[in-house]
């Protein structure tokens, strides 16, 4: 249920109805919108007598959340969410550019294109530490070895800095060293990792599953914010389909929707999406034109060579070319990068 | 194969190839490209003793192509095929922009949206008389009645006309009143109306099955072009999925997939592709942000009213700001509206 | 709506009833269950005072269908529908076996092919005389001397015959020829083909489409019955999904959910369900667990020389086999061969 | 690579080929069959001069292993695995017959299912602690306390215990209580979860996840095994399709396909391969009747009141009747319960 009170009730009355509910056994989570608190009060709803509590002081209306995931929606949260990352502040006119190797491989590796998305335009490196390789022969990553270098290279940059989370045990280790956790497609519905993230004062990159539903990804995104942690960010990256030219079928359906659904900010992986270098480009222009917050790809100098997803990599000067497209995509849709 | 002639060779030259050719029992098209005559050879290849076939008077080269699609392939015919239908050259840097409402239901209808959308910048108007329908019990198009009326409707606004043919019988009568056939998902393959609208004089629409990959597609209109007719634009409309938010899911990654494999003209309809009416403009801009060379895009004045999909389609005011868009993205990409 | 007449009515009552409802413009469509007379009555129903129908003489009862498929719905005619071809009453008690080539070929391989699957026990033979097929290059059947060749071999060794009928036109043609009209996957919603064999004397064959859900094979089938012909045999052959192992997935979940939402019989073909020989017996075995009501199964002697789906084909040896193990699990659901 | 050593070689010869092969910093798995021992040799298989190996005393054949899972293909191990848990050999003559209810509600609950599902002919008993659920304000299964209700109410009737296991840090735990720890849907790539498993002296039930391919799903059991633990036992529980009548799509395809390409056991999960009660049973019988090793069924003598999965629940005496069909259909396969 959602609860908003009178505008301008003193702090002491917003808090007394949330401690009120709490005695109700109900989470109460809140947020404030045009100067009226919102409380979101989650539990077992069945128990509580609500035509008592729309009479309480301070309380202004009640209403239903129509839809199963309640904090992450728009119902709760009308206002765009915003995270500020290093220089980014994603969720707001300001387009999130993310960019790196798939996989840390080495120092040179890393700062040589660190360096390079830099100059682009980019705000945020991405590189893989702990790669989630379907055979147990593959590269796995260079595990804390990885993190270190890819914290290096991105602050020499002054970079931000994303990296996947495989596992609830790995969480304060890369978070020691990263400003994002991701969480990958694989992990979606992996709800001990959700739990863990959900407790980090990290900002959280949620992939969406390659079968997964919107709204089942929006409810793992529940998972997380319900935990404490309300700063995620969405990622489309693609999902599965009976068409097997492309890698994946990047869904760019799902990024109207989210908005319209969610409050929370959601970004692309043309990469992933498609696959295919030379189809990355047209499909950043298509994410940014769809009205997508930010953009993650994959960049290396030398992906004949690079120890996994080398040919759906761009080369840095493709990924430098593409960043100018979509700037003037971007102040269509009113945005800047 | 892929008989390609020296430069310059004189058409005596040219004739006597392509004769020789047919009497092996192949079928021979023709293409010219930077002066060269390019001749596909297609049938029984196994029976020619090629090695003769390419001393031969004024053969340059023999080359296999190595996709099963032959004459819609880049490799038969590299530079983009661009078909003239009124004021529009499909696949030009022009893009093409139909507009219309889903069925044609009366005149009134037909010439208030013809209005609308001529006025906002289309070129071509849709409309569809013969209504493929899930049930047997809900409104079937007003069949060539409609026809007439879209027609005429089409006409006072200085439109071309695309509409729907549902079967091999239907094609002479369709034909004498629209410029483009259209073929529906439902029937992308159904191959004796695809043999018949390959021996029709009209450009035609194809659109892609709900569960056909991007090759089979191509396949399809493989069958339309070795009939003769090569005038086939292709029209992605969203593929079947998991994914129930949506009515279909809009596969743009087959817009740059389709620009590399093959030189015919592609363009999207994001109203069936999403199903919602406020999620059709920004999947339109993502559509010509990825490359497509145009869009079909249902719109009604009174869509809570339309006997068709109603859900989905445009008012006329909100087509007309998307065009508005569309024009600064377009410029990205070089092309003009 | 569906009006249950009073048991016993004479035949004028009921025949009055069924007038009166055309009078509104309904279409009546009668069925007989348990000595009761049950009319469908389908159309515009909202303009009808069914308070008053009510009343009339004879009625007893008056029910909505809850379904979009009206006379293919078990709530339309509760009672299994047996359809009677040569020496196989399918939907009884008793299993209906069709088997034969995927293609006619010639004189000696379909008679070869009969003699085998007709004294392995299947009663009815299959064969393609008209072949839709993805490539304009492919073999595309016999045409009418594939019919001739398809009738004369499967009368000598007193078997029925059924065959794909590709277009609205060809279903004179076919019909002349086959017991069964076959209407391909391909073709589950060319609209104009379900109204053409809606009008044919012969029971009809339905393959479920590729991408199709049972709901919209189901509107399929009421296209045909609408039209007349009640006599549709329902076939699931596998369904489009992102698994490549195998040609197709086959979806046995279909066989329960169509016995309980419909009264029509539903056979399954294992072969197109998975596109690999060794994978059909434990798939038609499985198919019959399910409480399919017979097998379509493809059976050549000579695969590897087959003019199409060699690939899939049992040898006769191995279709004899799996009629044995089908007996005895047939006996566990209380059936026959 | 496969080095198969010569029959009747002596183990000294046998340890020391391994150990050679360890020194090139292969991983190598030995497993004999027919009297003759066979070691995957498993790593950079580029480095090492087979030619040189092919000559050492006792090696008889060096063979690739064609598909990228070694260990838990054929190849490898050509005789099927059996894995011994209480009275069921699994992956012999003898099915697996897994039941109980999807979580372990309270005492009460369980003893009365246990003895139920015992009484009908199960030998395993399954029941949910920790429940990977959708939504963070669903139930989650009663933890620990429920791992020894299990336990109890398993002994009780004589039935050994399988059950879930959600994070890398709970396998200790659960390993306590279960005599096979199962890996969810959700979790098929969870690597970290694998990995832990893989060093576990317990068998492993690996469900085949929603958009999992049969290779990806035999690439999540490589990574059990290659870790050590080669008790590993698949499950088909249905795939995610655009149909949406049943909750999942069963893939029985799969069964066949598995039980040729890997020599391990596979059995079916028709409770979440439908979603519907009454589709439970058919779907059990064509599992076994397409050679499955066994069942996992959800049985539940109060499913209306169940905390979760209630629908798809059959009730204690249909279990019990199944149970008897299953017997005739198992005899068809040279099979017993």
């Amino acid at each position: 249920m959602l609860v908003l009170l009178r505008k301008g009730v003193p702090e002491t009355v917003a808090g007394d109805v949330a401690e009120r509910l709490r005695m109700f056994g109900l989470a109460v989570h809140r947020t404030d919108h045009d100067g009226q608190v919102r409380l979101g009060a989650i539990g077992d709803a069945a128990q509580v007598d609500w035509d008592a509590v729309g009479a309480w002081d301070g309380v202004a209306e009640l209403r239903r959340i129509p839809v199963p995931f309640k904090l992450v929606s728009r119902a709760f949260h009308p206002h765009d969410t915003i995270i500020s990352v290093g220089r980014c502040a994603i969720g707001s006119g300001q387009l999130a550019l993310m960019a790196g190797p798939c996989a840390i491989e080495g120092e040179e590796q890393a700062f040589r294109i660190a360096e390079a998305v830099a100059s682009a335009g980019a705000t945020i490196m991405r590189g893989g530490a702990y790669k989630p390789r379907t055979s147990p022969y593959s590269f796995q990553g260079l595990g804390e070895e990885g993190l270190k270098i890819l914290r290096r290279a991105a602050d020499a940059h002054g970079l931000a800095v994303v990296s996947e989370v495989m596992d609830s045990q790995q969480v304060p280790l890369v978070a020691r060293y990263a400003d994002i956790l991701q969480v990958g497609a694989r992990n979606m519905q992996n709800y001990s990792l959700l739990r863990e993230v959900g407790h980090a004062e990290k900002p959280v990159l949620l992939k969406r599953g390659l079968a997964s539903t919107i709204e089942e990804w929006l409810m793992s995104a529940e998972h997380i914010v319900s935990q404490g942690n309300s700063q995620v960010v969405l990622c489309e990256r693609g999902i599965r389909t009976f068409e097997t030219y492309t890698r994946n079928t990047l869904d760019l359906n799902a990024i109207p929707v989210v908005k319209e659904l969610s409050h929370l900010p959601v970004i692309v992986d043309p990469s992933h999406g498609t696959g295919i270098r030379n189809k990355v480009a047209p499909m950043a222009r298509a994410a940014i034109a769809a009205g997508a917050d930010g953009l993650i790809i994959e960049v290396h100098h030398d992906p004949d060579h690079a120890l996994s997803d080398g040919p759906q990599s761009l080369f840095p000067e493709q990924y430098a070319e593409l960043v100018q497209q979509i700037r003037t995509i971007a102040k269509v849709l009113g945005r800047t990068l």
